[in-house]
């Protein structure tokens, strides 16, 4: 645990950082979150026939997250209003879960792993909004897997 | 688990269930997520001075919350964008976890647990943003506890 | 043609239309445009392996749709802001063109016309995004085919 | 004034108002802001060939301030998000300012005099826009001057 | 008809374009649609005392353009979002028609013809609603008639 | 007084100014608005008890502002879209008013005077909406107080 500054709060009001002096530079972030489900939901969308119907379930779950990820300053109230340069998902199956992945890059003065968080939560919520008729779902380990650029570059 | 029918998909294309003929009544949902995070912090955001720093962080993430579950039709794509009555946060402390809920009502021909899902989930990613220079956090456990009204009366 | 008669139009200035004393009725309305390209292409949207890329460009349309038909009074400046009940996507080939219709519902005070017509509109747009690195595309016949409820009743 | 009890903050922090037990009436409010200016200014929008530039300028306004009134819960937190029936706009002329009305219609649980407020300030702040490389200008006395409906009613 | 190639997808799925290595350059990129109407209509539009009301139908339309431009990137899915340097519109009279075009620039890694075509098509359907109550009209043939900078120069 | 030239206006119809061959630079403003209302209410926000009432009102009109300032090319048609670096607030008492700035800064072809006076409007009309239960108040003197950077600097 670093020293206990909150770098949004200023005189004890919220304020965002003021990065007017930062040079930009190519940023990279991917966070990752896990859509816990029953084993049956998931041989559902794996399988046969379902497997048209897991086009929407995940396309529409792509899409949701890549343009909650552009809106990602006008979600989360200090962040930063920035051009994005790509935003890409994957989605993978475990036993008894969905797991999505959100990378998004930058070429600016800020990094971008609230929008990749941003963008992975939405993706979530999105597939549990076509899946909640099914079965009840919960949304877990939501977290960042990967920052490059800046100074606390975590590396992959 | 229920027949596996996904009510949002219609002839293997997403598509938003029609509600045209459902009567409004008055409908509640209650949403909760876990944000993991070391005692220090905790510790850190309950304490002496850190009170006032608390506020901001709290009332930022309780306003940013408010403000997606107002917005989740424009967030999670096949959600029908309805009038919400109230919105409600509460936040409390375990020993290493901030535990945030988001209770939604409405008078409405259809539920509002999108809405509370995407309130909590904001408020959590609002808080990871303004304590993420001090320490690595995990949203986790996002899950619906509540749902009153509609055909599918889960209680509290 | 009807009398002359600019209904948004107040004192020489712009003007939205008082619906404060109408009742809530069912509308519908639906509209339709057509993609004009190439036939390779439409070869290519309806082919066997291309198959699965159909599924991409069509679902990506009608969510795009969908959101900006729900987005319709942030768009269209003089439009009602409205709930809408029911949204729904037909896609079709010709020799020479796809062809998108957008059906909207509300239970309110005024039709949905521009909602339709802006959700057709978008979800065009959006395949001529996806489509536009591989053929030059126009869209075209963007019009009303049906509207019902309310005074001026189409039929279909 | 009134008992000190702010309607806005529950256990000291910010909350929505419950407005779920309330019955949909006929409300109705209206702003008003002045835009203090240069009589030069004033003579400048009313005369001659600059009357094919006033246009512009109010349209431009009155367009800006419509959009804006319907998107008041997205701009004040705890604002409740409800369809308005009618938003209308009046411009007229002091010797040093520019006067801007905002009268807002509803049917619904909760009054509307912040999107009055609100279509009123942006309209005023497109007019500073508009006209600023011209002269500098300020605007003042934004103020509710009738409400009507609900249980506070001011009357016009 | 280039190499079937669709861009904008990824492993069968919806994915943006990574433009994080692309240099930025001068863009811009002209659309134009036609708005088809009887003649009765278009001479309303360019008469007398309608004149003024031409004001207001022509003044909403390009405001409406202007701000969904901007917009695009929330509209339409897997486009980038990008600060804009320039939005013109030019509206004419045919027999019977309206011409709109709309021209967008960019100091950007990537090119605006979507925010061009967006802008036009929310023109058209803006003064489509302010002239709905006259006349049936008809959304034609919306295309991109110029694009400059970036490697597909198609110059004007 | 200048030249009396409207900047937002071509060919007698509203139009966004050129920026394309604007150099970047790093460009900041300061508005500032005043919200008068009785020394009550101005006691109550300043004193014990209250003081914990005292924070959620400033840290949601904050919050609100930023927000805001963000959106200023969503709000006010004629604005360019570009990234914001910082956006402050200070908020303090006078004997009837609360005073609040906003000040914003970016690196880019153009100013941010309309991002500074739309982030003080709406903080203020937050104020606004979570005092009114207790008081009337007036939103006066929104001026500009600072610009730097540019071709007009006012200095500070």
């Amino acid at each position: 645990m670093k020293v206990p500054y909150f770098s949004h709060i200023v005189d004890e009001r919220p304020g965002m950082v003021d990065i007017s002096h930062k040079i930009p530079t190519l940023r990279c972030a991917r966070a990752q979150v896990s859509l816990q489900c029953p084993n049956d939901l998931i041989e559902l969308l794996k399988a046969g026939k379902p497997l048209n119907n897991k086009g929407p379930v995940f396309d529409t779950a792509i899409i949701a997250g890549t343009m909650a990820a552009k809106n990602t300053a006008h979600l989360i109230p200090l962040c930063h209003n920035i051009p994005l340069s790509s935003i890409k998902f994957e989605i993978n199956y475990e036993a008894t879960a969905v797991v999505i992945s959100c990378e998004v890059k930058t070429q600016n003065a800020t990094g971008v792993e609230m929008e990749a968080l941003t963008g992975a939560s939405i993706a979530a919520l999105t597939v549990y909004d076509m899946c909640k008729s099914i079965s009840s779902l919960v949304i877990s380990d939501l977290r960042l897997v990967k920052k490059t650029g800046g100074k606390n570059d975590l590396g992959s």
